[in-house]
């Protein structure tokens, strides 16, 4: 039974078939966001901060990072958003670039066990990034793309999340260290995107007895009410193996159901986190007697 | 692959493995509804008329109908009742009663193949039912309990629907017609109750090849947040193969996840429902330009 476990210097997290799903939060990212991307370019980390702790306030496990701004310094801000954010929160880190040098430098400023995002299943970038992974002790996610492209053949994208798996051993990284994301399509456009992702998932989870995870809004590209789409989603993939999504924990329809299918899958013990977050508030007009109380004591203090 | 087939005078639905997960309204029951009790053994069917049409509209593929109201004529209660929503709708009933004198007064009555809601594994209903579902060529809801009462071990469960499967082909019933309810147990009670119902969900669908059903609300009695917590399991569960549920289709939150789940199941061709309910609205001060031509015509013609 695969168990990932990452690790920040004080805390750590299993990504595993019998743990909660593994929430990891996607917004310290300038992609798309051009308001982030100038503040950090310009080393304003001021929205960093806010994401971060809201993320890990809603519910966020770990949390993604990533400084890919054009004709910016990725490799400092990246290393540099990474020593902010474990300065912040406890929470263990995924650390986010395209550029082998960014992950080097966010590997190497990093306090404890990270997640690297990603390598594919192209030659060299498996050769430019499993030898780093190796070097700092990491986990990984593997894209099951490669030289070809992504393929629209389960069987395809499979068999390349295989040659990942495969090529990580040779570098000496356990199959436990790596996470595959199977690539999910938008649905819009691919009808059978859905069915496909579970039943590539399945056999992830079956045959090749690894963690999976998945950027969480490509389902729902086009379509109008994506946070139910996606939430819906995630439950299902949960039902056949998915254990982790890089998601919006600020959005409370995927984590509605992501809480939900936790105590589905019977990984929240007497739904205690689902009866804490949404334990219904006493009707109007009820007394609550014990603030009853507190208010008095406050008045009488007062007069 | 086991396809269910019912129908009204003028309209078939098929429950299976390749359709859209068949939605049967519940609010035709005045179980737990003292007004409606009161209305209909006075002979008022005025809300039974409004649940009937605002069911449907709500997307509703068929409608459960009850009459269980102690002390009246439940018999001559529930045909009435039938009658009258099979004038007022198109959609296929199940007709619902613990007494089987009224759901022999129901079938006499229905126009089309009406399911039976329901048979259990109970010798003596075995013997009462199963000849009035053949006698007018219906089908039936299989509840997997008997003498021994509900048990808690999954495997019984399953035991006991293929008893009742067996027993309705020795009655000439073909199990295309039989619908098993593999009785969800509430999870706040049973924290297995989830797994254990996909899991007995999965077996039915595989080895017995038949359609499933459920209360859909029985899983979060005594939680809070139950819509949101009862259409995640439907989903789910539609993912391990249910293909019905009896529930509330004005509940927006099941109806949301199940219409997700039917797109993601590749069983809502391109996404055309989702999109017609979902659509968002046009952004606030945007013009729709054919609206404002139709305006301006009006007011010319106002002129």
């Amino acid at each position: 039974m695969a168990r990932t476990v990452v690790s920040s210097a004080k805390k750590s997290v299993v990504i595993g078939f019998d743990q909660p799903f593994c929430i990891i939060g996607e917004r310290i990212n300038p992609t798309g966001r051009k308001k982030l991307a100038a503040e950090m370019a310009a080393g304003d980390f001021s929205t960093v901060e806010k994401d971060a702790l809201a993320q890990v306030e809603a519910g966020a496990h770990m949390l993604d990072v990533n400084a890919g701004i054009p004709l910016a310094d990725e490799p400092a801000i990246l290393a540099k958003t990474v020593q902010l954010v474990q300065s912040l929160t406890d929470v263990p880190l995924s650390i986010d670039s395209s550029i082998v040098a960014a992950l080097e430098a966010g590997l190497s400023v990093y306090k404890g066990k990270a997640l690297v995002n990603s390598v594919t299943g192209e030659t060299e970038r498996l050769e430019q990034v499993l030898p780093l992974v190796k070097k700092y002790g990491a986990a990984v996610v593997a894209i099951s793309n490669d030289e070809t492209g992504i393929s629209e053949d389960p069987d395809v994208r499979y068999a390349v999340a295989k040659k990942i798996v495969e090529h990580a051993a040779d570098y000496g990284i356990p199959k436990e260290d790596v996470v595959v994301d199977p690539l999910v399509m938008p649905i819009g456009a691919l009808g059978g995107a859905g069915k496909q992702a579970f039943s590539i998932v399945r056999r992830l989870r079956e045959e090749l007895g690894v963690n999976t995870t998945c950027g969480a809004s490509n389902i729902s590209f086009g379509l109008p009410n994506r946070h139910w789409m996606n939430g819906v989603f995630l439950a299902m993939a949960a039902g056949f193996g998915m254990t982790s999504a890089i998601l919006n924990p600020l959005h409370s329809e995927e984590m509605a159901a992501l809480r939900a299918c936790d105590v589905l899958l019977e990984k929240d013990a007497h739904c205690a986190k689902w009866i804490k977050v949404y334990r219904e508030p006493a009707p109007e007009g009820a007394v609550d007697a014990r603030a009853e109380r507190g208010e008095r004591r406050r008045r009488r203090g007062a007069a």
